[in-house]
Formats: C-alpha cells, structure tokens, sequence
C-alpha cells in the first residue's frame, strides 16, 4: 500500500496557488538558466522509465514529491528544446508571452468545438489568425484555422483537395474511382506522403518530383510527371510546394508552380510551416512570390515565431470545401447559434480543441511586427555568418543554399573518399552531442551525410552559434 | 503607429518571473471563483471581435496590457467549462495538478516525436499511459499512445483496421478495391463518421446500428447488418463498440458485438473516451465487460480524469498495425537510436507532439487510484440524486437510463403535446442558461428534445445540482 491520501473534488484553490507560484519560480529559473543544462539528454533508452514505479499510486501523493520526481527524473530526460545551443531539427522555440497563454489556457481548459462551447477562444481565434494572415502579407481572402500540427494541416488540406477532384466521394468513397494523386518534391515533409496513405491514396497516389541543384522542385519536371500521369489516366488531385523544406529549407517555385497546377485542374497547397513567418520579414517575403495564389497555405507559429507547441495554422481560401469534407453536426452539438458562427469542429477532424490562438495573441502583441521581424532577421543573420565561417574554412563546405536559417554543411578534407567523409561527419555529430554543449541533427542529401545547424531559438546569440563552429572544428580535428 | 518596444530576444527572465507570478496568482483566483461568475458566457456572436483591434500591432506591447485585455475583454466572452455548475455536453474539468503539468510542459515545450528529441516525454508518455491501462484493468497486451482527442483516436484506430482489411491499401489506395464498410450505433460519435469519410470509405462506407430502448447497439442487428452486407459483397472494416455514448452516456454491450466482430473479421474498435475511467470505480467495470478484447481502445482522461484538454489514450493490442498504417521515417529524423525505442511520430498523423502525459502522471499521483474513485462515484451519485428527483417530480420524467453520470430528462406536463413539450423544454433551455447560474444542453432522442445534466467537475457538489434543479422547476413554470 502507498502510503497518501485519499482527495475527493480538486486541489484546494490555496495549494494550487502555493503549487503554481513553485511551478512559476521553477519556469522562471529553468528558462534563465537552461543554458548550463546539456542540451541533448544524457541518457539510454530506459533510463528514465526504470526510475519510475511500474504501476499507479492507490493513494494520492504529496505534490511536492511529485515536483520534486519532475525535477529529478523528468527534467535530466529531457532534450532542451530552449537551449540556446539547441541547433537541431527545426530549432523551435516558445517565448515567455507564449508560455504564460499557455499557462492561462491550462486553466480555462475551454472547448472551442462550437463557438458557444467558448465564444472567446473562437472569435479570438479568428482575430490572431488574421492579424497573422495579415504580417505575412496573404490577401484577405484567406481563412485561418488553427489545428495541433502542419501534419494535420496538409492532411485537411489534402481532404479539401480530394472532395473538389471527386464531387462523388463524400457519398461513395475511393472504391471504383479513377486512380488520382498527390504531388509534392523529393524534400518535402514526410507529412504529404501521411496524409495522402490517411486518405487512402496509397503509395501509388503520392508522386515525387526532382528537385534541381538547390533543391527546388523543378517546375518543368512537375509539368512532365502531370502530363505523364494525365495520359495514364491518373487525376492529379493536388500539388503541395514547400517554402522551407525541412532538410534545406529549400523554397520551391510556388510562383512557376501555381499556373501549371491549375492548368491541370489540381489544388495547390502551400507547406509554409517553416518559411511563413519569414514573409513578415520584407527582404524575405519575395521568396514566397506567387503563395498568394494557392488553394491552402500552412503556417506555423509553433516553428518559428516564438509559440509553445502546438499552433499550426492552416489558411484556405476556399473554406467551404473544406467544411465540405469534414461538417457533419449531430443533434446534440446544434444550438440557436448554429449558423450564426463559426463552429471550428466543422474544419477538420478533432472535435475539442484547446484554446490556441491565446498563446498567438499574447506572442503577436508581446513582440509586435518589429520584434518578430528583429528576431527572425537576426536568426538568419547568425545562420549566415556560420555559413561564412564554413565557406572560408579549409576542409569544410556548405552542402547547400542557406535562403532561411539552417546551414547545412560537411566536413570533407582533402584525400578521405566519400563513404569515409559520411562516416567522419556522424562521428563529428555524434561527439559534438555527447558533449552536451550544442546539439545538431543531420540529413542526407545526395546520398551524402550532411551536417545541419538550425538557428531558430529566441534565446540564441552569436557566441552559441561561434562555440558550435568551435566544438564542430575540434571534434572534425579529434575524429580525423 | 502604436506605442511600444521593438523586443529582439525573449522575455527577460525576471520579467517572465514577475508575469508567471502574476499569472499564477489569476488562475488560483479564478478556480477558487469561477462558481460565482456566469457560466454561459453572455455575449452575442461578434462581440468580442468587435473589441479588439483589426490588424496585428506593429511594436510589442506592455505585457500587462496583455493581460489586462485577457481578464477584460477575453474572460467575458469564455464559457466556464471550471464552473461547478457547468452540466452541458461532458461537463469535463481539468484539475490543480493537471493544469501544473501543463504549465512546466509549456515551459518545456519539447516536441516527443522521437525518442531522442525527448528520451522522457517518450517514456512517460509509456509509463503514465501503461498506468492508467493498470487503473482501468485492461490487459497487459494494450500499448497507449496520447493523441489530442478521441477523433484523431478513432481515425488512427479505423486506419490501422483498413490496412488490415486491405493489405494492399497501403500501394495502391483504395482504387479498385471492393467497397467496405466500418460500423457503429447510430448513437455513435460523429467523430467515427468523420474518420470514415477521411479514410476514403465515404458516407457509404459508414452503416449505423439500430438501438435497444436503452440506446445500446442490438447485437442482433449487427449480425444483421454484417450478413446483409457480406452478401452484396461489402467488406466489414471495423465495427465501434461505444461505452458511454454522447447523447445518453448508453453502453454497447462488447461482450455480445466482439465475437459477431471477430466472426466478420472486422477489426473491434471501443470508443470508451468518456466511459472508460469509470472501469476504475470496481462497481461500475462489469459495464465494460467485453472491452478486453477489442483491437483498440479509446479513453480520454480530459474527459473525466479531470485532465486538462487535450488528452486522449489509444490503447491498441496490435500496435504494429498502427505503425504499419503510418509509419514513414525520413533520413532527418533517423538516428543511432531509430528502432531501439518508440518513436511516437510512427503512431499517427501528427508528427509534433506536446508533452501531453506529463500532466496525465501528475493527475494519476495526486489523486491516486482512491481519489479518482472518490471523485468519478461522486459523480454518479450526483446524478443519480439528481435523477431520482425527476422521477419523482409531477411532470418531468427520465428520458434515458442513467449507467454514468449523465441524465437526459424531460418536462412534459399531462396535457401538453409532444411538439409543444419540445418548445417548451427548449425555453426551459434557454431561460436557465441565460440566467447565468447553471449550463445544460440538449439533445434529440427519438426525435424528441430532451435536455441533458452531464456531472463531471472536480468542483461540483450536490448543492449545485440542487440548485440546478430548482432553476429547471423554476423555468418550467415560468415557461408553461
């Protein structure tokens, strides 16, 4: 028997304030000093699992020893995402206004399923979507909807796409319709492929286009596999190009993109999960030349721009085709205001919804136009002058172009063979990590291991960027 | 032009402090007297739009502006799903120690879709997960895995049961396949619908099931059904078993559906998202009998295990066809590591993932197996007082028996016909949730509008319930 107590109704209101003043100290410490944790987690698989007890407790526990397992067994199995030397996949990072929406939309706990369910969390909803369709620079014409990620964004996206290629589908389904797929580069997010094996398209329903040496999808190749599959049959259901691709970020054409997917009668979707803030930037935004065009557009505040996990914007101009795929009201939810308002159940798959335009509010008002625009320009800049410091170093090279904030880039000294340079640059990775001073990931391209170092982190500065380029060249000299 | 500051960087850390404090502080005032605040927020559509400004600022604003306008202009426009007196849809309510845990998850915000971008998100999420399978006596061959709702559940679950109905579904699509069919009661979520119609099966490919006078699904006409279809040729995908279903709370009977299920070769999905905690209260588990032995299993502990949205457990004893359906690992997120742990990221669409069961084994530790007992047969003791009053009230009557803690009842006055008694209970609706008091919703049962008083809150009592109760009779003849 655990020893404990036996709690009926909630946590008494004065221990939830003791208790949340303790959490609020312990954030506050945490993201002060996050930066002399290691930043990848030092441990095996397991480790923390073993020290947990392996059934529940029968009575309640004492919160403080619970605080005190979060900070003793939790927290040293964490990957610290804040780090500022946090340099690997996407580089995310929340923000402190981020954090606090997050904290206030913990305790409303609202549903915002239909808009009375909590016509604040729907209507401001719709108000941080638009002021954020607005900093990018969409026309007026796009609705935004938030949903958890860009996986379940691209995955509605898709679901629109498919309801407009097959009027017939809402009713009957795949079964006995024409083969159709989706298109999207040879980088582009594992997601598209998900979402169009979800939707029943199959492998077979999912084609990837050539990228050039920059790795863009190559328009003329686009044209060439529609043409192709036009003959063959095939409906080309929809085009997704990504603005920020998540080996490169690559930024595809969109505007030679556009015209030929609409030629071929297909939906194009824009995966701008990673480059869509970078439009508030004005020398960025000519990059995304022609998104304006698309049928969908998906923009993550979760990525870059400063919001806690998860907020993934998902912006269509043509919402009624989404509410198509997927509004079915069942008696039970229908009020006097059915119509009246928007009821965001009607815009994807998940009924309940957390409250997460709150945490987009606080962070679009907290760091205004001007402060995400200094922050996400001094990202690329410090990207940029890593990239220099590569280029000009001997033995090193930039593996691709860097348009945005992550570097990719190997280590290739003069006399090793290309399977030796792989192996060196995961040796490198890997020292660089288990020193728990900087943590990178790595993709390949071309076949090659590529090292990457994402810069995206509110909290990173030039020396972080410079300590890595210090440990990356030690650990190429000591691998060698 | 706004006032303000152009902010490069984060929040500083005693200025965060100083916020999360003052956070802390409005979020314990607020659980501590959300009782004496409208539950129903009082607002017209528009009307909280119509207080904030049209466009984003373009310098960041005063933080406490920020949360000026949150206790100002938000707040009033949010219905209070922490009010006591909250007894619409499922009446759910987080809890202290739930909101904690979100709170340091929010500070974390560590993105789990790989083992080692969080080697303990991933593994708590195990731990926790496998607890809860612990608490509600499943057996030990179910893996859990925390989705955002019992939606995104449910399509994962249906997906998994395709790629099983279909092996070749995961090349070619669903072109070209005989049609199939997935099954549920017709008071059955809409969400199971909705995972139909995603996967391409269309409204077709989605039979409901006759129910008893107690709003279960007849076994007898599932076997029906599933005979009928099989001869016109029609492949039984997935059958949905719901314990606890939306409208009345009514209970499948699992134990008579799996083994028509299993003789159909259908795939036995059970959709426990609202009653499956209740398997922890020793008496109310044999309701659940036949759960077992189901392929998968849904139960939301943000539904009645005062867990904060969103939080949703998909137990399934064939993980691997989970994996199968989704799983598509890109070089950038392999590792040293892929295949010596779980990588969440393979067991469905999303590929970020909060660090959702943090706050789900904060919930479990303080309350404990007994606590959580005492809370849910609370509960159910409510509403069972609550519908011993109707039965015993002149006029009104049950509309639906009562398994949980949910009673749909009805005033139908002798003398009053059936579609005056509908208007009727619908003003009676209306006048009680415009008085601010308490909050009810309604559903349709046999064509008839019933109201419904769902119990759920970790701060209800029986004083609340009374008082509901009063205003109801109050309304009635008010509204007669």
């Amino acid at each position: 028997m655990t020893p404990g107590t036996r709690r009926a109704g909630d946590m008494p209101p004065e221990e939830f304030r003791r208790l949340a003043h303790e959490a609020a100290d312990w954030m506050a410490d945490y993201l002060g000093g996050v930066g002399s944790l290691p930043v990848l987690a030092q441990v095996q698989p397991g480790d923390v699992k073993r020290r947990l007890p392996a059934g529940p407790p029968e009575r309640g526990e004492d919160p403080e020893l619970i605080l005190a397992d979060f900070r003793d067994i939790v927290i040293p199995g964490i990957t610290h995402w804040n780090h500022p030397a946090f340099f690997g996949y996407f580089s995310i990072s929340g923000s402190g206004p981020g954090i606090l929406g997050e904290m206030l939309a913990a305790a409303l706990n609202v549903n915002a399923m239909v808009w009375r369910s909590s016509p604040a969390a729907t209507e401001l909803e719709e108000v941080a979507t638009d002021w954020l369709r607005q900093l990018v620079g969409l026309p007026a014409g796009f609705e935004g909807i938030i949903n958890d990620t860009a996986s379940s964004s691209v995955l509605y996206a898709l679901a629109a796409a498919r309801e407009v290629a097959y009027p017939e589908v809402h009713r009957n389904g795949l079964f006995g319709l024409p083969r159709g797929r989706v298109y999207a580069s040879e980088h582009a997010h594992s997601s598209i492929e998900k979402g169009a094996l979800t939707l029943g398209f199959g492998q077979e329903g999912f084609r990837t286009i050539p990228t050039d040496d920059a790795f863009r999808m190559r328009p003329d190749a686009l044209r060439a596999a529609l043409e192709e599959d036009r003959a063959a049959g095939i409906r080309p259901v929809a085009v997704v190009a990504t603005t920020g691709t998540t080996s490169t970020t690559s930024v595809d054409p969109v505007d030679a993109i556009g015209p030929i997917t609409r030629e071929f009668g297909a939906w194009l979707h824009v995966d701008a999960a990673y480059g869509g803030p970078t439009a508030i930037v004005p020398e960025l935004r000519p990059l995304l030349a022609g998104w304006e065009e698309a049928d969908s557009v998906v923009v993550n505040p979760h990525k870059w721009l400063f919001t806690p996990v998860d907020c993934s914007v998902l912006y269509c101009r043509r919402p009624q085709d989404l509410v198509r795929a997927f509004s079915i009201v069942p008696e039970y939810l229908r009020s006097a205001d059915t119509g009246k308002a928007r009821d965001l159940m009607d815009y994807g798959v998940a009924l309940g919804r957390r409250f997460r335009s709150l945490k987009l509010w606080f962070v679009l008002r907290y760091f205004g136009r001007d402060g995400i625009v200094a922050n996400l320009r001094e990202h690329v800049r410090l990207a940029r002058a890593f990239a220099g410091w590569v280029e000009a170093t001997e033995g090193w090279e930039l593996a691709a172009p860097v348009p945005y904030a992550v570097v990719c880039f190997r280590f290739a000294p003069a006399g090793i063979g290309t399977e030796q340079a792989d192996a060196l640059n995961q040796r490198i990775l890997d020292r660089v990590n288990a020193g728990g001073e900087a943590f990178l990931t790595h993709t390949r391209l071309r076949g090659r291991v590529v090292l990457r170092l994402a810069v995206g982190n509110v909290k990173t500065t030039e020396a972080h960027v410079a300590r890595a380029w210090e440990l990356l060249r030690e650990a190429g000299r000591a691998e060698l």
